[in-house]
């Protein structure tokens, strides 16, 4: 049975860019959900902020705030790489994808990738790519995705 | 058995950043042996290179030029994009490596790789990587690399 009060639709839930301000509405928190992030002081939040921020539309960073709760409950980014090949071409790259686990299941994932491939496309890119492991290749699919090759990494620390 | 006039020591073929002038020494025909590339006007390679040199150490196209023929005959580039998982670490994107089909098999591409590397973890990056075919496997890992995830695609053209 669905509960409609609980639904991303009813409630309103909408995707935004990032703000200064989210850093105390638990967006870190939730990115350690996703992978190693011990918490970050102010000031370097601050740095890392403004370094993007120059990047402007080349770089975007959305999230979702719960109007409940006031907390950052989903996020993503995208960030915009300009080639040579495809005729000076552009591609998006969607990095860091999660939804709080409290909060699965009310299509936030799949809000934050359609406006992260949105933005992507309104740059000009001709594609946008992303890494995920096996697991989610679904969720991708549903998304609009195809699985076209791997992804190798070398780790130094 | 091994020519050894052939080998990239000896000819010390070496790994250089890409220069405005590489568009005259088939950098653009290169590329079009990885992937869709038509020709591109000198104004667009201009743009382009003036864009990318905006980011400086963040976004690095490297070349191998040959000692013989004045060609380029090897590509690849790395971009660092900035995070802030792994309290606000930085990671190296490889894309676009290529080696001349004429050139294969002097290490050319290890080379390119190399000094992609050595670039990400000279910037700071916790990690490097990059998406390949499955065929090119065997070849990363012997630069290092190991099998992660999987790449998922969206294309808008």
């Amino acid at each position: 049975m669905q509960i409609p009060t609980s639904s991303s639709e009813e409630r309103k839930l909408e995707v935004r860019k990032l703000e200064i301000s989210d850093k105390n509405k638990g967006f870190i928190e939730l990115l350690q959900q996703l992978t190693i992030c011990d918490s970050v002081s102010d000031k370097d939040f601050e740095d890392r902020f403004q370094e993007l921020s120059v990047l402007g539309d080349d770089h975007v960073i959305c999230v979702i705030e719960d109007d409940r709760s006031g907390k950052i409950i989903a996020t993503g980014s995208v960030f915009i790489e300009k080639k040579f090949i495809r005729n000076c071409g552009k591609i998006g790259h969607i990095e860091d994808v999660v939804v709080d686990s409290s909060a699965r299941g009310m299509q936030l994932g799949k809000k934050i990738v359609e406006f992260l491939t949105n933005h992507a496309r309104a740059m000009g890119c001709y594609k946008v790519i992303l890494d995920c492991n096996v697991e989610n290749r679904g969720f991708y699919e549903k998304c609009g995705f195809e699985h076209k090759s791997i992804q190798m990494a070398k780790y130094f620390s």
